[in-house]
């Protein structure tokens, strides 16, 4: 998503030159380039998929919205398994309409994991869930803390379901570092995720995540302490940000690419 | 500020009209109609005044600017005193430039709230620690849940500084109920203010704030909690948004004045 205005051919290619060994993917490009031949693309460059964007919106009450939601989730799952990704990451979803009741659509997220992870679990997929700042509580993701992900993972096996870290949601929470370390503790870190902290955020706040260096986030820190937690993997560099989307999707690579040394490590 | 249109007369005037039998105030409203004429408006008008917003700032790493900012707090101090009200409502400070140091920067506001409580408790004004919603932990509050808010305000008695309870600020923390209890139980719920949380955000975030019952906030159970917390004072209104302040005042004021009814109690 960094770069999203790269084909996914571009993507593989600048990855492979640039030294970048895995990719993130999300789902709307991978259909649009078609899933089987994303899969052989990604193969054929070397690259691995560290996960796949994304499942979720589990919050509906209507049976029939909740029963599309649990398909389009399972679709997601297979999409990861083809891939070739043990992760799909899921945004759980924001109150339904006329609901101000957050702790029952916490509830209903828990509802679907227990639906959803067994179904995963058959096919090697891990499902991540993932907590977003707070100011996408009302529409986008009730999950607002680590402490609350970690809440809703450790009901179900630590092989089924865990966690994202990412600064840009957790870096001003002063128990995050704890949740780190707690998730750390059980395995269900599955995925950890930057992107800087920069204001003032632009309207709607979705495409604001700036880039690493540029914000308030230490994001050298983080690395630490996800690390001394126990982190081994890749970390991915997720921005959403309007700026660099207008961009040329190369040089923003090798900027973020950059950035990723000089900021990191 | 929720009608910040109307002069502090036609404020006054409306809200005796209307039965308001008290008012929080700015400070920036109050310094252009005068501080002695204010106290003199609210007085003959016989409105009681809530609180005073606000103080604060206090994170500044500088030795000039932290003096500065300090000179500033007694002045408000000094001013809520004039105005017959005994809370300080406190905005703490975002990060300083160029420091990515949460924990240092709450530390700072605690050395500042050390230095000013006594100033403030020989005047009858109690310091209000407001925690600001996450979105602002950069650049406006690095206090952003209760939490954080009264493990700064336990540091002093309990007669010198207390919270503000901010439906708006913290009404998606599943910790924060358990926060107003604690709050509550130790006699530090200074300020209890309503605005609710309406989506898509505005650039900038800051004028975004719904009127009640617009969006996601259950109104009538967070009054309940802090009812049954203990608090009897009287409940602000404060909204920060360009739509509203578009409108006629009056028209606003009314509008909200029947929303309090009907979805607060």
């Amino acid at each position: 998503m960094t770069v999203k205005q790269l084909s996914l051919p571009e993507l593989a290619e600048a990855c492979v030159r640039l030294g970048v060994p895995a990719v993130g993917l999300w789902r709307e490009p991978v259909a649009a380039y078609g899933l089987d031949a994303t899969a052989k693309l990604v193969r054929d460059a070397g690259l691995e998929v560290t996960s796949l964007c994304r499942g979720g919106f589990l919050t509906a009450i209507d049976e029939t919205d909740r029963a599309r939601a649990l398909d389009d989730n399972r679709a997601a799952i297979d999409e990861a398994a083809t891939l070739g990704t043990d992760t799909l990451v899921l945004v759980s979803g924001g109150l339904p309409p006329g609901s101000r009741d957050l702790a029952a659509a916490r509830e209903r997220i828990a509802d679907a994991l227990a639906a959803l992870a067994p179904y995963a679990a058959e096919r090697g997929v891990r499902l991540a869930v993932e907590p977003l700042h707070p100011m996408f509580a009302s529409d986008r993701c009730v999950v607002s803390t680590l402490d609350q992900a970690l809440d809703l993972a450790e009901r179900f096996p630590a092989d089924q379901v865990g966690v994202v870290v990412d600064t840009y949601h957790i870096w001003w929470d002063d128990r995050a570092p704890e949740a780190v370390d707690r998730a750390g503790a059980s395995g269900r870190i599955l995925s950890f995720q930057l992107a800087d902290w920069t204001t003032p955020l632009p309207a709607g706040v979705l495409n604001g995540r700036g880039q690493l260096g540029d914000g308030a986030i230490d994001m050298r820190g983080w690395r630490q302490r996800v690390e001394a937690a126990g982190w081994t993997g890749f970390i991915e560099v997720e921005l959403f940000n309007d700026e660099l989307w207008a961009r040329d999707g190369v040089e923003v690579l090798e900027e973020t690419a950059r950035r990723f040394v000089r900021e990191v490590f």
